[in-house]
Formats: C-alpha cells, sequence, structure tokens
C-alpha cells in the first residue's frame, strides 16, 4: 500500500513537472529529460509509469477533462437557473485555468495544433453537450428567448470560451481571463433573455465573476 | 529586372513550402530540410531569403496579416451598414482560410502558443481597433441597441472568431467554418440589434454568408 501510494506521487510529480516544461517552452520543445528533472524523478522511474512524450501529454488532457467536468457535475447538481449554471460553469473553469497548471496544460495541449497527429474533439463536445442540455432546459423554463436554439448557442458558446482563453493567454497570461468572460457572458446575455430581464442578468453575472474573481485574487 | 522577379519568386516558393510543411507537421516539427525540398529550392537560396525558421514564420504572419487587413480595407471602403461590414469581414477571412495557404499558416502560427517564446499580439490588436470602429459607428447610427459597449464587443467578436476556426480546424479542417460563423453572427446579431429589426439582420447573414458559401464551394 505504502509502495501504490508512492508510485501515484511519482506519477502525479511527473505530470506537475511536464506542466511546468510544457509552460517553459511549449510541448514541441519539451523533451523527456527535462521533464524527469523538473519533476524530480528519474529517467527509470519515468519510463515506468509514462512510455513516451504523448503518453505524459495524453495524460494531462485526460486529468485535466476529469477534472473539469468533475466540477462542472457538482456545479449542476447544486441547482438553480440554467443560465447562471452556464456561467457559474464558465467561471469555475476560469479559475482552474488560472490556479490549477494541470488544467492549465491540458487545456494548452487540446488547443495546440501542433500537439497530436490526430485533433483532439471528444473534450469539446462533452462540453457541447452539456452546454445543449443546459441551453435547452432555460429555454424550456422560460429563462431564454426562442430566437437561438440550443444546438447553435452550446457550439458557439464552447469555441468563443476556447478563444477568449487562448487570446487571455496571449495578452496577459490569462490575468485578465475572468473579466474577459465576464464581458463574454454579457454579449451572451443580451442574446438569449428577454429584453425585461436583462437589467437583472447583469446583477447576476456581476455577482457570479467578482464573487470569482475575489478567490482568484 | 528579371533577377529580381527571380528572387521574388523564390521567396514566394519558400514561403509557400513553408506553409505546406507546416500544414502537414506543425512549426515545431518542420525543418528548414523539408521546407527546402517541399518548395523546391536549395539550401543556399533559402538562406538567402531567410535567416532561420523563425524568420520564415514571421514573414507569413506578416504576409497573411497584410493580405487580410488589404481585404478588409476594401471591404470597409465599398461601404454599407456597419454591422453588414463587421459580418462581411468575418465571411471574407472564412474564404481565406479556407482556400489561401499563407492566410492558413499565418493563423496558425499566430493561435499556436508554442510557435515563439514572446505571443504575437499585434494582429489581434489591429483587428480590435477595427471592429471597435465599426461597432461604434453602428451604435452611433441606430444600427444596434446601447446594452453592449462597442469596446466590449470587439473584445469578443475577435477571440471568439478565433476560437471557432480554431475549433472548426479540430472538427472538420475547417469545412464547416462558414456555417459556424454564420451561427456566430446569428448570436452576436440577437445581443446587439433592436428586435423588431432582428428578421431583417438574420435574411442578411443569410445572404453574406450563404454567397460567400457559393464562392468557397
Amino acid at each position: 500500500m505504502v509502495q501504490q501510494e508512492r508510485a501515484r506521487v511519482t506519477r502525479e510529480n511527473i505530470m506537475l513537472g511536464a506542466a511546468d516544461v510544457i509552460r517553459r517552452v511549449g510541448y514541441a520543445n519539451a523533451t523527456l529529460g527535462d521533464i524527469g528533472e523538473a519533476a524530480g524523478v528519474t529517467k527509470g522511474a519515468l519510463y515506468f509509469h509514462f512510455q513516451s512524450k504523448e503518453d505524459i501529454a495524453r495524460a494531462l488532457i485526460d486529468e485535466q477533462h476529469a477534472t473539469t467536468r468533475a466540477a462542472a457535475i457538482e456545479i449542476i447538481e447544486s441547482g438553480g437557473p440554467a443560465v447562471e449554471l452556464m456561467m457559474r460553469l464558465c467561471a469555475d473553469l476560469v479559475v482552474r485555468l488560472i490556479d490549477d497548471p494541470i488544467v492549465r496544460a491540458g487545456i494548452r495541449l487540446t488547443t495546440d495544433s501542433s500537439t497530436f497527429d490526430a485533433p483532439i474533439q471528444d473534450p469539446y463536445k462533452d462540453w457541447m453537450t452539456t452546454f445543449e442540455q443546459l441551453a435547452a432546459q432555460a429555454a424550456g423554463a422560460g429563462e431564454t428567448r426562442a430566437r437561438v436554439e440550443p444546438a447553435i448557442l452550446a457550439r458557439f458558446i464552447i469555441p468563443a470560451f476556447t478563444g477568449v482563453q487562448l487570446v487571455s493567454e496571449t495578452f496577459s497570461e490569462r490575468k485578465d481571463l475572468l473579466e474577459r468572460v465576464h464581458e463574454m457572458w454579457q454579449v451572451l446575455l443580451a442574446a438569449i433573455v428577454p429584453p425585461d430581464t436583462l437589467d437583472d442578468w447583469f446583477e447576476a453575472a456581476d455577482r457570479i465573476f467578482i464573487v470569482h474573481a475575489t478567490a482568484v485574487r
């Protein structure tokens, strides 16, 4: 049991080391030697856990996706209006993109088109499905107007968020990300909620993105 | 003069060769040897024009940006309602992202975070400035409602487009990009135009994105 626990810790250290190296030099330039060094493990230990650099990258994407999906399920199960849940899911992912090195590395590996031969599609699909369900729920409850179909909204929100975090990384290393996602939701709310409820929804957005802002800073 | 013309053609061939290699293997994996081979030029000729791989990458980004900005100026000078101009700018960039290998490579190099040590910000800034001006013009002309500020809209549209094209590349190698950008504009129109004009604007979007669709296919 002690040995199993030690192996788990070593594996986690390798992934944190890889996340750090990828953040500094990019995936393509990262070597297994750099990763081992950053993780403080021997090459033997590294090869015990992972067969290749791509193997580590896939593990980072899987762990990032598992972490963020688990958090999403918790948020959805806590209940509330579906529009509010969509905003809280975005705010939660922002906080993780800033604070959690594994999430940061996993998202970067997913969006960097040069990472793998076959592009990574599944994480996008999972989020689109979740947001389509929530958008349909919001429409059913009359929180939103009928003009924008749930599927269209979901197919837009996930890529839009992807681009907003990417450009925020480019401009400020994500320091302005929460503010940018808050603004994204001001545009989205203006598109989807009935005009006479827009002020209330803007206030809800302020609460969600400013409460989270406090958690981040 | 003949020699100058020959040098220009060689330079263009090197850039097209580089665009092709980058599309196939990614920037990080591309070698100067591969690029010379794809361009059908000797290493000597290659080094006469470019000092390094990064030098070629920056030339691709510069040419992509110059091409798309020149097209943008032409569209803006052709006149029309500012909201329509913003849609036409997006549709034009979609067509170039599908048809023009230099534009495709330049955009990919700009969004791939591992390409350079210092991230590329200027192209994003130029587009944000253009869209902020058009959004302000649209607000001034009463085409849009006052709820979403021009600066907020511009700071969202450019990253959103960036993400939509990135995810479309991941899912369909951009085959569905025009459709996805059309949907993006359905959401944006619902956010910005007065409700009683939304049907007319949806029709305008259909015309712009379906005319361009014909040009693409």
